[in-house]
């Protein structure tokens, strides 16, 4: 067996931090936490620090918790401290970003929950990584299953086929969908996740953000990037090499599972708390090509995506601000991909931004969002 | 890009040898046929040794086609050639012992496709490729599945899944299979294959000696190997690793797959020739456990192999004889695996066997099984 690792979680009170916390805690042998970075949450992330007894921790309200004896470090001091082993990157939102890129330029073994920071920032990141030798691990099931697919091969994929569950709303008409609320959207069919990237799955702009999010993880042109619906959730997606061998990769939709792939790469552990797929109740997958008309999100990212510059920033940010909207009722679930596609239309983009550049989009969108809705927040 | 690799083919005329000399045509600039041996089809192979003009050949009748320069070889001369480095094992049955182990003894790279091979001889043949070294990459489609899968993993497979298309009468009552025809028998739902694997797919005896391959290949304890049925045949096999995380290889079915993969791995190569799955056509995947009740000889192998010794000898020589009496309507199809379980039943069988040992269980069991019918050639 190796050494154990020492872990960083930045976003810890999160869904991932927590689920990747889970992980840590049945595995002792291997992994130790000694850094923890929480938003709001103090009183869970007090919790934490007093079951894992982190060095270092971090606090978005900055009253730290009392009880414990630990540093108050900045996120990204925590994400490049030369004792961290591993970053498990799993803010959410743009909050991720600098953090992201700072593990990177460290060179740290980063296991990456935050999508936006590729999406928004994926041509510095995976240039800076290079340089490097960070080794980015994907924690979405998606592009964890592409990059186990992956290994073991001497050549790049051909085309990668990320699939997707399809959301709540699969098969509603646009107008069914103009009806929908924020308490169904959050009943997600198969995955326990955080709000923000519930909705998005209801959307299908998670989808739109894996596929951008896969073309700078694995290099892959956007035309050699296919959605397919499969509602089990039990392909987490595959890959087509040249030959045309598929591979796949398979497990019960379970976040904890591609967390601990992350932490344990290229280790395999077992872990008695891990659900494995059971057989006797497998009786059928079922594959669909996605709805674009009822769900234009997808196009909106796969767009913006493509035309790169500060797009991709400009969508996340769009994004982020109608989902709260929705969240809040202020808007329809229709009204998100139409918020962000006259956002994304009325967006001045920079050809091979700076990271200043990117979050100067991310801003100056977010008041655009506010403005078309009215807000003066 | 590499070098030419010099392959040669034993059992060139059949189903597996002509669709290997189909994927070498396709690509010259990397394999060359050095030596080709065949059966009793002498006119096939004229004009395959006209096509490739290989420098040694092999053929069962002794009667050397004319017309070309090449030198005449024993089985065992060829698959232990120096000059050969890749050797194509694609006789049937036991005629595929002798020629394995000597190329197995040369320490080469055989795509083996005769799984009798390692059915009867799993024991000498793995223990005789860690001392010489020799690499042997499985052919057969679900092998060929769970070897790419393995690829890049650092440990050992949990489990295997081989999955099983259920064969042309699956759902079948034992009273309706006892009725069926060679010609009903003949055709196989999903593969092109020899008449002999694809009677042995219609009984699941395939299957039975795929599990007692896999059991030899990837060092699996038999308890460790599940079946399952998958009717549409694009999964071709699973692995699950000690996380609970599942890899699958899919593909059309067609065996000039996993024979390309078998000559050119590590590398992957296009080939115009070779199907890619259509994911626009792909709607479902369905899955059941294995019936064996209606498909005793499934359970007849998977017995036969936990016992070891000659059992899995007798079984391969017992299914030999007894699908050649279905094939010339002597014997029903249920009278298949009644035959095989009394020839089992009948056998005494050796522990640790040596090849001289094997090979007699063999001829014993195929007189034996011969007499149970009454047929006296």
């Amino acid at each position: 067996m190796g050494d154990i690792k020492r872990v960083v979680v930045l976003g810890s009170t999160g869904s991932i931090g927590r689920q990747t916390l889970e992980v840590i805690s049945a595995l002792p042998h291997r992994f130790s936490v000694i850094g923890l970075a929480a938003g709001r949450n103090t009183g869970l992330l007090a919790e934490q620090i007093s079951q894992f007894q982190p060095r270092f921790i971090y606090s978005q309200d900055k009253t730290p918790p009392t009880g414990a004896k630990y540093q108050f470090l900045s996120l990204e001091a925590m994400a490049s401290h030369p004792e961290a082993d591993i970053v498990v990157m799993a803010t959410s939102g743009k909050w991720g970003l600098k953090p992201t890129l700072a593990a990177v330029k460290a060179g740290k073994r980063i296991a990456l929950a935050n999508k936006e920071s590729l999406v928004m920032a994926g041509e510095i990141i995976t240039r800076q990584a290079k340089q490097s030798k960070a080794q980015i691990l994907p924690v979405d099931s998606e592009h964890s299953a592409i990059f186990q697919c992956l290994q073991g091969e001497a050549q790049k994929a051909a085309r990668i086929i990320l699939t997707a569950s399809g959301g709540p709303f699969r098969g509603y008409s646009p107008t069914r969908l103009a009806k929908v609320t924020p308490e169904q959207a959050l009943k997600h069919p198969s995955w326990r996740m955080g709000k923000k990237v519930t909705i998005d799955s209801a959307t299908l702009m998670n989808k739109g953000l894996e596929v951008i999010e896969a073309r700078w993880l694995f290099d892959m042109p956007f035309d050699n990037i296919r959605i397919l619906i499969h509602p089990q959730s039990i392909i987490h997606s595959m890959v087509e090499f040249a030959d045309g061998s598929v591979k796949a990769q398979l497990g019960q939709p379970d976040m904890r599972l591609p967390i601990q792939s992350a932490l344990s790469y290229p280790e395999r552990l077992g872990n008695p708390n891990l659900p494995h797929l059971d057989w006797d109740n497998i009786k059928e997958f079922n594959f669909e090509p996605p709805d674009f008309e009822s769900f234009p999100c997808l196009k909106l990212a796969i767009e913006a995506g493509k035309k790169g510059g500060t797009y991709p920033a400009a969508l996340c940010a769009a994004d982020e601000i109608a989902v709260e909207l929705f969240l809040s009722k202020r808007i329809k679930f229709t009204d998100i991909p139409r918020l962000v596609g006259q956002a994304l239309a009325e967006h001045k983009s920079i050809a091979h931004p700076t990271l200043e550049e990117i979050l100067a989009a991310d801003t100056k969108t977010r008041e655009n969002v506010k403005k078309m809705v009215g807000d003066n927040r």
